[in-house]
């Protein structure tokens, strides 16, 4: 049987290269680790990595775990996720809780297997328990978005997020502003939607506006049923907000839809402010947050990767503490001061 | 050390049982199979994979090779994946190619790792060699949309879903046809793209209609990209087309936004038709043809887990040459017979 000996010895170099080589880890030449490839192509050697990894403890193997690979957000994020941990020649294996459907048997089961070096979860509200059975992998751990008890968690502020898309319209002299969030109760990352709003009601509360129930609306982060809510939220031209804070950026285009449909004019009869930077809102012209959702995959993949030793060039170095991720509100036309011309009186 | 002989002991089951159990595999009913994992949490059992996967020479792993995980048609079928894979026990290694970037990588390298039970590649196209190096794991693989020699497809009639947009334009009475596709030469599923605008050419040259090239459109598979390329091609007034057929959902929206910025009516003015069912396609009264985008994910896995014996209820028993997937035609009220008296005479 070939050996890394052989290859080693046919591509000139020692075993110990010839192994950095043939894993894609450490550092080897461009040149040597073609030639190794090549030696090893030759000779018919294949690494088997359930040896390897036998032998080493590694498996060369991180889990990443979100809620909904299905929807945009979250494969965004995987996106950035899937590039730095190719590039640092590790499989990802991947656990989609498919909403609740497969957390039990993701937590209690599949983590287990004891073949992951890392795991990275995506926006997940886990309670202690869950936290606790996670950290006892005595492996790495990098969160997105999460709130785990000791866990090392990259965080947006989402309080902040929230605070700036309604600052943004009170500044504009909007005083009827409403928000549309995602505080479904079944949600797993419902703390993220409650943290928005609690800072729009901070915002709107510090400039003294009046909070009406009707205008603090619960949606989905779709299009389709932040269209329905603001159907009903826009129907009463007494009585109809000027301007609407969203939690995403799909909310907010489901808005404007919305509004083109009642025969509303934005921004002139109508603002409305996102939260992501979704690619869509270009053609919308919506203003929003943006929130770098690809460069939060590719910041917690080179967090793992510098607790597992193996930081790429460009590596953010990312510790607990120091983890809070960026934002930039993007200016577009979505938004505008309030024409009380074109709005019947407020009753 | 715990072993599986003592698990079985203490939940009072065979050693095959308990093993069955603990792996989530074959039959075993719900109550054994929570008395087995109690008893193995009260003595603190786990399972080592990689000692059983060099013993069972199983990996209980199933790698999915897809080109843009960010991307709605692949995070959706993605989603179907999911699912069946983890209610089989098995993880899911994903490989992204990033488009092309990382393609060499993952046919050269990370597939060869040998920890893999089956492939599923969705949407990709592969030559010769590939498509060898592929078939040279010797483990099951199921492709979706691809054109892969040797290997088995469920394959969507990607000229149909063409012929079939057309056709229905040309019963409405449109004789003025534009079609909006992708084929892009450096596109992984350029061969889709190319055989979809082929079903429309048929659909039109049996018609008897004229085809012109500045109806002939090539975009990206996006909103904002259609968006763009519809602007120009409904710009003239004299020479622009009355219904435009789009090889996606998401370009339609892009071209039915484009007509409403340029003050178009649809479908008084334009009819518009396109692939997929996107969700999006509801809030814009979008007809389409429904491919059943989560459903390709849902039977390659289980066509995947029939070959590797592990076929759940419902399986599809999909078998080579018998993997044709349904299509269904969605009329909203996007499209309608061209109404003449909404346009400039024809030039």
């Amino acid at each position: 049987m070939i050996g890394i000996k052989d290859v080693a010895r046919a591509a000139g170099v020692s075993q110990a290269t010839a192994s950095r080589a043939l894993s894609g880890r450490g550092s080897v030449s461009e040149q040597t680790r073609d030639r190794v490839r090549a030696a090893a192509a030759d000779l018919g050697f294949q690494v088997s990595y359930h040896a390897s990894s036998l032998a080493t403890g590694r498996s060369r193997n991180i889990g990443v775990v979100l809620p909904y690979v299905n929807r945009w957000y979250f494969s965004t994020v995987l996106g950035g996720l899937t590039r730095q941990i190719i590039d640092a020649g590790y499989d990802l294996t991947l656990y989609d809780f498919r909403g609740g459907l497969h957390r039990q048997s993701v937590l209690n089961d599949f983590l287990l297997r004891k073949r992951l070096d890392g795991v990275i979860t995506v926006g997940l509200r886990l309670d202690d328990a869950d936290a606790t059975r996670l950290l006892s992998l005595g492996i790495p751990i990098v969160s997105i978005g999460g709130s785990l008890p000791g866990i090392a968690s990259l965080t947006v502020d989402e309080r902040a997020i929230g605070r700036l898309t309604a600052d943004h319209l009170v500044s504009l002299g909007h005083t009827r502003i409403a928000h549309i969030g995602g505080e479904h109760e079944s949600d797993l990352y419902f703390h993220i939607s409650r943290s928005r709003r609690e800072g729009y009601h901070a915002s709107v509360d510090a400039a003294g506006l009046e909070r009406r129930s009707a205008w603090s609306v619960i949606s989905d982060y779709t299009v389709n049923s932040a269209y329905a809510v603001a159907k009903s939220l826009l129907a009463d031209p007494h009585n109809r907000p000027t301007a609407v804070c969203c939690a995403s950026d799909e909310m907010a285009i489901g808005v404007i839809l919305a509004a083109r449909d009642l025969g509303l004019h934005v921004p002139e009869q109508l603002s409305v402010i996102g939260v992501d930077n979704h690619p869509l809102g270009a053609v919308f012209q919506l203003t929003t947050i943006d929130q770098f959702v690809e460069e939060q995959g590719t910041r917690a993949a080179l967090a793992l990767l510098d607790e597992l030793g193996d930081a790429q060039e460009g590596s953010s170095g990312v510790l607990p503490g120091l983890s809070e991720l960026p934002l930039e509100m993007v200016v577009r036309s979505s938004t505008a001061a309030p024409d009380e011309t074109q709005n019947p009186t407020f009753q």
